[in-house]
């Protein structure tokens, strides 16, 4: 169940309808999930999977979006992100995976763009593709490679704009949190008539640094080494590139609430993306119109609030939607099971 | 009272010895407080001061010191930051004052290092100065210009290693803090043979914000615009310049435990330095031998904590021993009052 | 003379009419040199000066520009660049000055930004003020802060949208640059609608260094240390911030050209307006409207050339225009005859 | 032929033996390149490539190498660089191919390193992998993803510490520059005991851009959408990962003086190390050594300017050592004549 079911709350700022990250007008998102042995024993098995998050329901690639990423800690191999920075504008779904998934994923996810964009190569440029991972190893055959580019783009053409799946699903299958099973987890927040909406990959901490929350369980824990957790925030709201990176460097807030130091081996990194301007990739016009936010006006502090609390629950969300996962070589991760708030 | 007295704890890392940045051996502080008014009616007010913290006893221009800066939010006027992002070093004290006594308090320690080192403007290179702000304009008539270059020379020439002095002192005779008298405040974690240390100036937060104590004020909360914090780190560890940026980063996830979101208008900046290898101006040598933790050991993940436990502490500190204080057009900001921990 | 007018060329886009960043309509420059004998003997100089760059004519607090900062070699001590880098906008002049009259620039220029705004440190926030500095310290008595606070507001007071006086002027009195004598150069570009102007600050470079001009001297060389260049960009291309920042980085392009290989001592740096867009610093509106370059437009490309080629002439004519200058000591720096284009 | 044979010389600083990247005791690399139809017709064609840089013979991974990144322009999807920036190092060999193979070439890089490094996944952590590229649609199928992982595998497998082939090859196989065919250059200077190598993948510029030459030819130019560079720079000079960064930087001063404006749609990247210290991955030490060069040491700007010739001088070879070639839909790319040199 979502985290506030438990009692617990984050922040003050009110949730979007769904408490999801598609609470943002036209945001999707799709998972896939790979939860089977790759031999007979079961000792290899790929716990693991692809989940992808489109902007809009349109092409992405010739109505890209505003955009903006920030590093909080850089131990991480998600790719797209040199373009992003220059440019201020993703152009294709952002994809989650497990760490040497990436490759396969940004294959798939390349693959879905060439076909639905014939020009892409040929008659105009090439296409950024962002793909963000975890290390999953611990219950995932990692080094076996079970995510193949099909499962990119099946994760794209199963997007949707429903209430989002948590926990140990999708790219969250085979992640840990705190110890105890992670994954998928989403929040969102209304301000004013804007919406903020964050959706993350956890597998980061270690039982003794949560802060948030009590639980009940008293064995099972997994330690793992050093982790990591991608965070996506999307927002309706009035901004420009370079404001939504400040917006986006509040999610580090939320981060540290949960107990995270973010740890040496951790990538932590944040990927947003406002929906309220699309950017024609093939436009005749010189100049372009943006109405942004201003500056000093209270709802940027908002936005700020929101984008740290929606992270917090975020996180929170993916640990108490997770159920008790069983992976490679026996392996086991349990689920978390909260006994209150604070 | 350190906040610790109160029974509110940060963390689990034991402190250090004097729970100070001074226990990072050889760090020294001074502050140079201004308190009286400025016209007969006392509207206008000086309510304001100067702190020196410096790296050690020694020469710091002939002697540098590895360092490291990062800007959590730069709506801020911290002067210095570029030298000491290229080169990895700082080679004067580091001040701290209001935001429109940057000039001369530059001005001020610029003087004292000509007097030490004739050498520089002459035979030698320039000098760069890093001197840190936030804006009392709410107690201290900041138009005014109180603050005199002959402050920043006094403040340099007070420091010792002794106890620091906390509250409203100093460069933070005038500042608030989540509503209440906020100023100077230090903590300090011992993590195996290593010492980090923080000080802070704090001038943030809006009462609702907080988040990690309570207090039993019903009254005479003063709110006031964006704020900012200037938050100076120090340590012994053996770190690279690179090592202490990963490093500085971390205070930010105490700030946000306080109850920041690093508003808008914050200059929310981290000075860091460590203490364990000396760079010499003056040098016939071609390399320099320099001895670092290696990344993966678990010191730095510790060090990270220790970084974001500390900033938390002295944060709290800053508020548990600033007593009410009087500014300007007869203004009144009151020392909070913690009943408890958390 | 302008270095155009010894035959050398540079690039192939046209100049504004006054070949001066001031063809940036409303763009303004004042300097204020000194020039004197600071003891009786004349052994201490006062060989230096300011230089003030103002946006347009207007109230610059009031109705800030969209800027960005680019840092091409960090070892300066110019002031400012924090907060330009959160907002992507300017608010004061844009002061030129030795490194140690920073302090005294700064001041100057904040005694005038507040006796134009009585609002700010009071009723409103504070004010963030850019000052660039080059260390004139051959022929300039830097330890003995000959420029004071009122050489600032002179400077502000005296700005004009005029041609521009180059080389050994304002903040140029006393630089050096290739071993010959520097300063204060312009150029300026237009590119279909929009003009770019440049105005820089050189004290870079030694003799052996350069590689696009000839000339007849065979003596007279002073080698200094590692120096330093300020680059101050204006436009009234209809740019972001961060479209601004990648103008910005093209003017090392056109630094490395005059053969500079951005020294270890050398503060480069660029600071970049577009005049395009005034931000209301008091509103009562929740947004803004930009208008903006397509970012795949030709345009931009030619932006690019345009900031690389300004920069370059500036630096030419910095030197073209310098005239042989006595400073302290005794000392002197020639001025450098060119014989020809390449 | 290397364009020294045809009479021009870059920079005053003396070429390694080789004047290659391998120049750099230990570094090698490795070509695969790929010509032939995809079609009975030939209209989708196979013109492309992958090129392997080894940073040292040895286990990369088990061994690291200081390393740091800089991006000139961000118009690309060089993919491994958050990790480099945070950490600091590189732990693969450095691969480049075109744009759309890069997730073949990483998958290839990553299956190599696993092969190599059974913990990898499994009892240590996971591994970066670092991947440039240029976009070689003009000739190659780009669409097709005609490179393979194995291409990369074998391109790792043959490299070599000797004389490095250029132009037309490796990854550089489809590439253009200046109109002309472009592709695989290097070159390296000596600086007393260090030596400096640059290997340069080029796809860039306009035929009226270039400034450095003067060629022959009067038809045949293929004038294309903006390209990309990316610059392998290599040392064995004693430097920190900051001042790898900083010499990194220079490169672009070399890709400016060949006429390049940095255009918009450029990727223009420069991944950058340094062989004089091998990080291990496995280690019982709580610290580890380095000597690095003085940072004030003439040294630095002799490496500064190497940096600056070295990648001028490798771009030159890039054109000078290309054949014309004959890629898709019976497409052909020039060679450059060159007459002389300036």
């Amino acid at each position: 169940m979502k985290v506030r079911e438990t009692g617990l709350t984050v922040g003050k700022l009110p949730t979007g309808a769904k408490n999801c990250i598609t609470d943002v007008l036209g945001v999707m998102v799709g998972h896939v999930t790979l939860d089977y042995p790759l031999d007979e024993a079961g000792i290899d098995y790929a716990c693991t999977g692809v989940t992808a998050i489109l902007p809009h329901k349109g092409n992405v690639f010739k109505q890209k979006v505003t955009a903006a990423s920030y590093v909080i800690n850089g131990f991480g191999k998600t790719t797209g992100l040199v373009q992003v920075n220059e440019l201020g504008q993703i152009e294709s779904p952002i994809m989650l995976t497990n760490t040497f998934a990436v490759p396969a994923v940004a294959q798939g996810t390349l693959e879905y763009m060439l076909e639905e964009n014939p020009e892409i190569g040929d008659t105009t440029g090439t296409i950024n593709v962002v793909v963000g991972e975890c290390n999953d190893s611990y219950l995932n055959s990692i080094r076996k490679f079970p995510v193949k580019p099909e499962h990119a783009i099946e994760a794209i053409k199963k997007a949707s704009v429903r209430q989002v799946e948590e926990g140990a699903v999708g790219a969250g299958k085979g992640m840990i949190c705190f110890g105890y099973k992670g994954g998928i987890g989403t929040s969102s927040r209304t301000i004013g008539d804007y919406t903020i909406g964050c959706l993350v990959l956890t597998n980061f901490g270690k039982k003794e640094e949560h802060q948030r929350f009590r639980y009940s369980n008293v064995e099972g824990l997994q330690e793992t080494a050093d982790g990591s957790i991608i965070i996506v925030l999307a927002t309706d709201a009035l901004l420009s590139d370079r404001q939504l990176l400040r917006v986006s460097k509040r999610c580090g807030i939320g981060l540290g609430r949960t107990g995270s130091h973010f740890s040496h081996g951790s990538g932590d990194i944040v990927i947003a993306f406002s929906t309220a301007h699309k950017i024609e990739h093939f436009s005749e016009e010189t100049t372009e119109q943006r109405i942004q936010l201003r500056e000093d006006h209270p709802l940027m502090n908002q936005l700020f609030t929101g984008a740290a609390e929606a992270a917090e629950e975020a996180i929170l969300n993916s640990l108490s939607q997770a159920k008790t996962t069983k992976g490679r070589a026996g392996r086991v991760v349990n689920t978390i099971t909260f006994t209150d708030g604070e």
